[in-house]
């Protein structure tokens, strides 16, 4: 009892016990919750320094490179977002960004933020890139930097030809940067193999690990570039030639790592390299292939053709008739299941079901077919739960 | 096993069981450590609304204030600090920052990269700023913003006569921001009482929560200035604009907010509301009293007279004859106990040992004073461990 009787009186926590199908957070792995109850070392501890060892060495696994500048950024994924865009667009740079996904608009408007001019190569929400219009633009526009979205949680998109693109890029001496929120772990991804010059991503999604630590990797250009700014960045908070003090060689304190953040990670990123990252891309694909069939086998539709379909986050059309926060809610009310509606020029036409890291489960697959069809049919829509039931079972 | 060989074989998660007693973190309470392996929930699920609700009435109650801007920032102290700053300078705004101890000179860095003109309000590390002094520079400089450290955790200083400091700079009609890392939840700090317009803090001191999730209040009229700015924040991140969309009524997605953090800060301030707030300031000095009755019984000096003395990170005097990383490197293997040297201007003169929320318990003081003792007398000091240990008892 409050010993003061103006403090507020709240009550033990005690969230709902959901099954986290949307597009992030996913389902934390039981072993990564119990590793955030661990008790704390100081952050400058030898024993720290250890762990931050550790957490580069598999976060180089997961992303595929050897990149040295390869760190969890003390932020959610638009922290790790903002640290790359903020640290390589210097005031007067220009940054070519795409239109097809609401993250390209995010990237845009950071690019700005960091004194740097905007143009865009344009695609439509729902469609990946194509080369020949990014290669187009790259000559038109002649960018320092170039962003794009290998996995768009907004459509369901993944971008094929990520060599074409940084190739192209290449060419004009433009560095890449790639948005990997929802591909890391869950995706076949590769840094180094596709000369990607930076990437991000978020804890929260295929690596299933709570947000507030979130991955970033340059290279050495790249880092060159961050560097050899006439002017620092315009966050510190961000600076990555100060967290170079602290994650490099010299171990200076720079901020208080998200220690307990830290260890989150390190749990969720050694469950990857115990599954062997190959294994995990297969699993990622087999597992949100059998949604995939027992959504189209209750009848409904996929927003992406298999071409660029993005296993971790799957838009299916939203069915006539029904309304769609509405099914989210019966849903969450009678299943305890989360799943999200659609956002920007998608509102109203599709639900995003993710299928990422923890989550990506027969269990969990199995359940939301079962549940969507059958909030579908109590909401009116011409679908066929069961045949949804039979076709995922199938590829199961 | 790893199924794949080129995995990196990385052991279980084996901390060392420190206590904490450095600058910060400090021993997460239990409780709140068990909150953190909480199965997680959306960051939009209704559920989570609730939850950001009740922290917010808490921190609103722990900074003594009825702020509607009073939230967690999504990343740790120095995420809220650069929140605040950020926020509130705009470019061609003057900002006046104190000289007196490490985090001044982090205001004035923040400060120019928001695109500010700094200016300087002088006093020594390890003195507080004087309440003449700042109105002098106010009336000299007639800057936007005003900056003061209220704790000081590079000097051990609690920055006294704060309505005396708020006073003088609003008759400037500037906005005053305070820090107040490692006062909050453990050394008076009234908000609303003293006029304080930003505060911003850090969870990890006297809260005693994992960093990750970070105080800051705004009132109604610092708000006011950060939603008329001409241009935006040069944070995306940060930009309080976006995160009111979040927070406030509309609930709309901004970034995924770090849950874990969230549950623990609520739990960690649960435990203020159920001490009192007023109970754990004075649980703070006593505690901390009976730790500096300790170092000065054993023949030691604090570096800060008893004016400004500031409970929850004491300054003392490195004795002559021994080097300080090596003592704490002592306390480290031999008692698994964490303190801190100097920094910047007082490298190499002082200890900084916390005492602060969970740490600050009688087992700890007694276990500080005890060890510290032996350690110096080990390493040649002329210190009297046994005296230490006596006065420290008395106090308890």
């Amino acid at each position: 009892m409050p010993t003061d009787s103006s403090a507020p009186d709240v009550g033990e926590l005690t969230p709902p016990n959901r099954t986290l199908m949307g597009p992030g957070p996913s389902d934390v792995h039981p072993r990564v919750l119990r590793a955030m109850s661990t008790p704390l070392v100081g952050h400058l501890d030898p024993s720290f320094v250890e762990i931050m060892d550790e957490v580069q060495e598999l976060l180089r696994y997961t992303f595929r490179t050897d990149n040295q500048w390869t760190i969890p950024v003390s932020g959610t994924g638009s922290a790790s977002m903002e640290a790359a865009i903020g640290n390589l667009v210097e005031p007067g740079d220009t940054m070519l960004v795409p239109t097809n996904g609401y993250f390209g608009g995010r990237m845009a408007s950071m690019a700005r933020r960091a004194g740097g001019e905007v143009v865009e190569v344009a695609a439509p929400w729902g469609k990946p890139l194509d080369p020949a219009a990014v290669s187009d633009a790259l000559a038109e526009h002649d960018p320092d930097v170039f962003g794009f979205v290998h996995a768009e949680t907004s459509t369901g998109v993944v971008q094929p030809n990520v060599p074409e693109l940084t190739t192209a890029a290449h060419d004009h001496d433009t560095l890449v940067i790639a948005d990997t929120v929802t591909s890391l772990g869950g995706v076949e991804l590769r840094v180094d193999e596709w000369d990607i010059d930076v990437a991000y991503s978020g804890p929260q999604k295929c690596l299933s690990c709570p947000p507030g630590a979130s991955p970033l990797t340059l290279s050495d250009q790249a880092m060159e570039k961050v560097l050899s700014r006439e002017e620092p960045p315009r966050s510190w908070y961000l600076d990555l030639s100060l967290l170079e003090g602290y994650w490099g060689e010299e171990r200076a304190y720079h901020h208080t790592a998200p220690i307990t953040n830290v260890y989150a990670i390190r749990e969720a990123l050694r469950l990857v390299a115990e599954e062997g990252i190959e294994n995990r891309w297969a699993r990622h694909r087999h597992l949100a292939g059998a949604l995939k069939a027992g959504m189209e086998g209750m009848g409904l539709e996929m927003n992406a053709p298999e071409a660029y379909w993005l296993p971790s986050l799957n838009a299916v059309r939203v069915p006539d008739g029904v309304d769609d926060s509405e099914v989210c809610e019966v849903l969450l009310e009678k299943y305890d299941l989360e799943i999200a509606t659609g956002l920007g020029d998608l509102a109203g036409e599709i639900f995003r079901i993710g299928c990422m890291g923890h989550s990506a489960r027969p269990e969990n697959v199995v359940l939301v077919v079962a549940a969507l069809g059958d909030a579908l049919e109590s909401l009116g829509a011409d679908v066929d739960p069961d045949g949804g039931v039979a076709a995922c079972r199938d590829v199961l």
